[in-house]
């Protein structure tokens, strides 16, 4: 029998499953006594909850990050659900599968891995062909570079997205470069495959999506260089030929120079061809996702518009055309 | 027999040919003396030219715009190449190709044009397909639309660039939509086509390329609005049906949001996936075309960097990477 | 006998009037039962209101938008007014008059459409006059823009409120413009008069005050060159005589700059005379309207300041003088 | 008989007048002989002037800001009017009429003052008619006062533009504060006297137009708190009262927030109405003034557009619509 | 006995003792019954409060800014500790320590003003010194320079906190000018003392920390100025000998620029070599004072990052090295 | 007999004497003669030189970065003296001493070096000791690090800046960490010594200062952190022990994060104590250090201000105070 998720519970349901807490913290009434409120969440979402007379006790048992059994009962409290808990109990994460408990790519990462494989390993340029193998060979690097999301809560932001990202960015790449003859393919291709190589140490994703400190205190921008870098030097050791340094270089400075200004964080300006291609394409590909999620995501059925944006500075046009297969699984990559 | 272009003119060259006068200015040496000043062109390129001991009655004869036969010898002053004049006599622009005297796209202009209607008339939505139909049976506007630079010095600074620029996006748009089955392909390849059609007004470019006044005091985004409520009116009362309002909205939407933040003089930010779309792609062909034409027309052998280019605030890196087909015709669209 | 008003309830207050429902929230307290939470609204201002143990059913009788007839008591909750409802019921729109439930102009909406009649009509340039004629006998247009608020929430918030802010404005360039003999005195009166023309559809403001879809994808800037366009079109086929293509550059320039730069949507900046003159003269009328209303307004007496307002970026002095006069009713325009 | 004004030269005119050095350069040609070059100026522009062969000795024995009689014939050189010397005298100042060798303005001063007087002697306040008559009948500042221009190059920059641009403001304000009896009309009068009574210092003026190293390093903002500061006290120990603080700290802080913004150099924001007005105002009429100039002062007969005007971002349009008046002397203020 | 402070109060605590009024409103609850909120505090914080049942007489006994002796029982309340009152009465100040209810420096204020006359009192400069004694023999400004923070809530935001600030920037300047020979010592040491004196009459700190009046409009870069005029028209006075112009106005100009750029309030930029070394000691002394208080008062043992601080704009690392000394009392200045 | 010195040359001197060339343009008069425009340069400056009436094998026989010995006569063109060649030779670079020929430190780089062992050997941290060892014992860096300056043409741009501007920071933070206890001094002095290392290879500066493609490309932030990488590597390998993570971590930031902000370069702000005070003392060191020369170079004795500096948009005021030992040839570090 299949669970019941997050985004499938109504006012009044009955509640039987286990949930990932993503929050915890214990307070007390007006009356002094104390209470848990937690936030728990699936794949799918995320949900509040709250104990009535809990004890300091049971609040020490258990940590964000872990997985509990909860039994309780829906109710609305101001304009949302949230669980009245009759009782909780800590779950062997062992008996869990995680997969099930943080918000996941709709699309198969197996397919997605040989896309990227079968694209990649096609270039015909021999250094970045190496260099690119030295990273795919790395079993710990391809584990993490096909869970990692490719960001918070931006675009992207679940397990394997970082993957979906690229693999799309290479296929956008892949049908227009022969529209742009002075393009040099191959190092395009590598520059899209790195460009966000250092995400999967700047985030931390296994029980929940954040900053690891490194993450925070010098950014994927500086680490994929670093990456960059050890893995050019196993290469070079590898096929015993030096990596040809203005090759290097030109990699480097897609990395670090893909946030395409100052203000976006790239120490450098894109200064060549595939630099300037690669910031378009990357924000191309974000923007038409983060646009994409939020008027389909958008619950309101009474507005034509999405409630107004932060991270954007504007509210989305929904609008009343007839929906064009938007509500598809996606495209097949 | 063909002429002796600009970009051909070496030291101590004889000079016998008819050119465009891009400018003109009358001053004295020292000595009180008056002399000539002219700036010449043909397609590919302009050249100062004195003419020593000239007259107010002479200088009379003809003004910007008009064409000289002269003759001459060539010699470097300051580093450039000048003429040095001996005669000039203005021609008749009836005797003239004005093709030969304003760069001119690389690209065969009806093959563009052909590829372009190919592209829209196969268009599924009838109301998008029979706006675009009153644009084309426009026989002034096709001739605008297909000689119109896209712009007077940044990219695509040539007659037929504009046509240029937005076949190039019709193909990038009709081979990567499908990765992205949540953008209207229609209303997206409509909005590509509509963006810049307020530049066959907003700039001059006959003999010249300049900003008219209009274009100056209201700009190609508004103009472009203008001119699809005029076709959008014209086309409802030859179909004999109400153009849907909020698809009028849509495009007009695009237009006027494409250039994509306020600094750059939109007065709307892209708020649908089409127009944020549309605004990545243009910019991504804009800034594609720039950095290609500047690395490949920068004559310095010397440095692997050009000059400092003031508007895009960044020298370009041209490295010693061996070139890659760059120097071919530019790609087949 | 006189409705008791929004502004004059005071804690304890028994309540049996007619309001326009501002927003409407089912909820649900902590032991699960639903009550209704409103915001009810007249002419001088807003109330929340509560309705304890609501249902579905009842709440689905009516919408944000609605008249509702409701009883109950005031009481104060968090420091502001609100009304405990012990009965709701709709009221029929057509026996009700809706002046009393949006904020109005305090200055009579009649006496102002003359007044701008009288300095219009009075202008000496044919062209001008005719198209200001367009304009005004258009009896939807009149309607429209005798009722607008010349915006949301910031400066002539209210019914009429556009209309005093162009009356006010042409009453100050009547004043000054000999003071300034460069000036075009006919082209700033009709710019002024023309400049926020778009917002009487950008606008929504019959039941509440909203922006139209219209208004927030392409912007009263651009909606107000449209309205020119087919009023200059109309004016033509009316006089039989074409309308001076410069007059009508200059007057879309002054539309299209009036905001003055480009992070506040204008995109272009003033460039003539009476586009420079017209900038600053509704800038100045906007402005000290919002800091007399904010200053008027702020209820607090233990301070000599208002609250910090958001959207000019600092706290306004009041201080502590004798009024002078402030409390009138306002300028005789 | 009159002099021959710098503005009345043209090519090949014998000169043999007197001038203002504004600059002076010893410089040698490329056979290693020594020459001069001179800026030349009276009150209507200036003029290049050059002495073949000159000797140090004689370059020593005048300064920028000393008067010359010169003898010579004009040329046109690379576009420009120049003076090509044959003879050069010092001249004893006192043997000169300073303001004709300095721009003024074109209004009478005496007239100016005598407004200025009129506008604020007229107020009700005792205080602030008080403190405005301690700046009057104090000579020297007067004296300042009606003969230091507004500004170095922009908006009046001419002997006597300082008090043109106050008066014009006061009568500006005299006329449109009944539209607005929410503002302190003698609060905004006062204000409008004080805003700029810091240049008195700030510019020096008697020979040349510059900025004070107290103007430079402390600025007229600073330095106008200072000189009300000083005459507030005067005022205080004359009329034996006490000047009420909240009008002082309104003045002060009138003057401190009247450039609008932080950027432009005010170190408070406008945070009353009466000084939210004062910025508009001030704002209004330099702008004006700014653009007639621009406009009324191209010499181009060939363009409808001014060049590119660095300190306001952009060119200006000048068109082709009939003058109404703008060669007049300007307006009887 | 000694008081127990709000830094020491835990959940369950019984308090009975003296605190300062800092806020207080007068609510209903749901039920229409009124109760009393107030927050309460001392040197070491403040805490919420609440007096069930409360009356309007009882609530006008009392005004923020005075001192009740309170008892009651602490509780938890989302996630806070607040008193639940029994009973509160008004204290009479004179029986009130105030030093006990403001925070404090934790220096020593008689050693940090003996060590200040200590350096500025052996400057070489004679007239620097002059001035400088002319500040410390004015009693009064002398115990608002020693009382006052040097903010509200940003860096050293507590009684004695100016002048701590003060001398820690004369300590430094004291050891590092002779690595910089070409600064002048005494005018960098005076230009110190100078910088924010301001500041003693910018705020208000006796009961609370708040701007004043004069404070909001004029600021305290102005109002040190004229604090400086009228200290060199004594000291003048005083010795007989006019003030040496440059001097002063080299120090006026690093009052004026301390801030270093136009949108930190700073009307002019250092231009002078000691005022731009007054601008980075100032924000060196200022930033590592926050920095540390951040991560020295942030409560959370869970995390190695601060919360986000909206002023800085970022969140602070506070890592899991060893602390080194980070909780001792401070240096020795 | 010494050289002598560009500094030194006025108008008619002899010159006999080699240079550097720092740039070489062929160019041809207004007859069509070839004349050689050189720019030769030596330790204290550099002149501009012209050989007339050369031709193009001669000026094939070297290239900048040359030396020269030229023979010829000087004389002032356009205000500034040039050498009128007569004859030019060029130089084996091997009997040349480079230093000669390129700005060099005015302090005693051995003793520099001294100090900075000094200093950062006496650590107690012996992780961070380890490291900075592992960069002394580095002969190849140490004389990079000794011979390279801090920057092109803004602060210390001579041969041994880098050196000397971290050792001043270092004297710095020696003598003021003890005012703040709760900086962690290593961590700090460790901070300072590698805040720059990227510059040894960001510029090259054996013949002229130039940026590399690797320092354009990729920039010094970058470059340091991976070479602090291969040095901590290293590092482990010779001590067996691992470095400490979060040491590392801390010392990368505040490579990363030393520009303080986006808009500089940064990809991080600064979030450490050690971070943000390294900032601060970064920019003083580097902003007295520019203001000094510009004052103390500034060669015109009339003004008491400097010329514009466009790099910090603003003049600096000289003023005609008594020097104060400004002359000297600087503070011993």
């Amino acid at each position: 029998m299949t669970r019941r998720y997050v985004n499938q519970l109504t006012n009044g349901d009955s509640v039987d499953e286990p949930f990932l807490v993503a929050d915890k913290q214990l307070r007390a009434n007006r009356q002094g006594n104390l209470y848990l409120h937690l936030e728990l969440r699936d794949k799918t979402g995320s949900v509040g909850a709250r104990l009535w007379n809990a004890t300091e006790d049971l609040a020490r048992t258990f940590e964000p990050g872990d997985f509990l059994h909860v039994r309780g009962k829906t109710q609305i409290f101001q304009g949302s659900i949230q669980i009245i808990l009759t009782h909780l109990e800590v779950v062997d994460p062992s008996r869990i599968e995680p997969e099930e408990f943080l918000p996941q790519s709709s699309h198969n990462v197996g397919k997605l891995l040989a896309r990227l494989r079968e694209v990649l390993l096609a270039m015909s340029n021999p250094h970045l062909q190496a260099v690119v193998e030295c990273f795919l060979i790395d079993d710990e690097f391809v584990r993490k570079f096909t869970t990692a999301p490719a960001g918070i809560k931006n675009h992207h932001a679940y397990q394997g997205g970082l993957l979906e990202h690229v693999v799309t960015l290479l296929n956008v790449a892949d049908r227009i470069t022969d529209l742009y003859p002075e393009i040099d393919r191959d190092l395009l291709l590598t520059g899209i495959f790195l460009h966000d190589v250092g995400k999967v140490d700047e985030l931390s994703y296994d029980r929940a999506f954040a900053y690891t400190d490194e993450g925070q205190l010098v950014g994927h921008l500086i680490m994929g260089v670093e990456m960059l870098h050890e893995k050019v030097d196993r290469c070079a050791k590898l096929t015993g030929e030096p990596f040809p340094p203005e090759l290097f270089l030109r990699l480097k400075h897609m990395i670090v120079s893909h946030h395409g200004s100052y203000e976006f964080g790239s120490p450098k300006l894109p200064m060549t061809l595939e630099a300037i291609a690669l910031h378009y394409l990357d924000n191309l590909d974000a923007k038409i996702h983060t646009f994409g999620r939020e008027i389909r995501d958008d619950p309101s059925r009474d507005s034509s518009w999405t409630p107004f944006q932060q991270s954007l500075g504007r509210r989305l046009y929904k609008g009343n055309l007839p929906a064009n297969g938007a509500g598809d699984a996606g495209a097949e990559l």
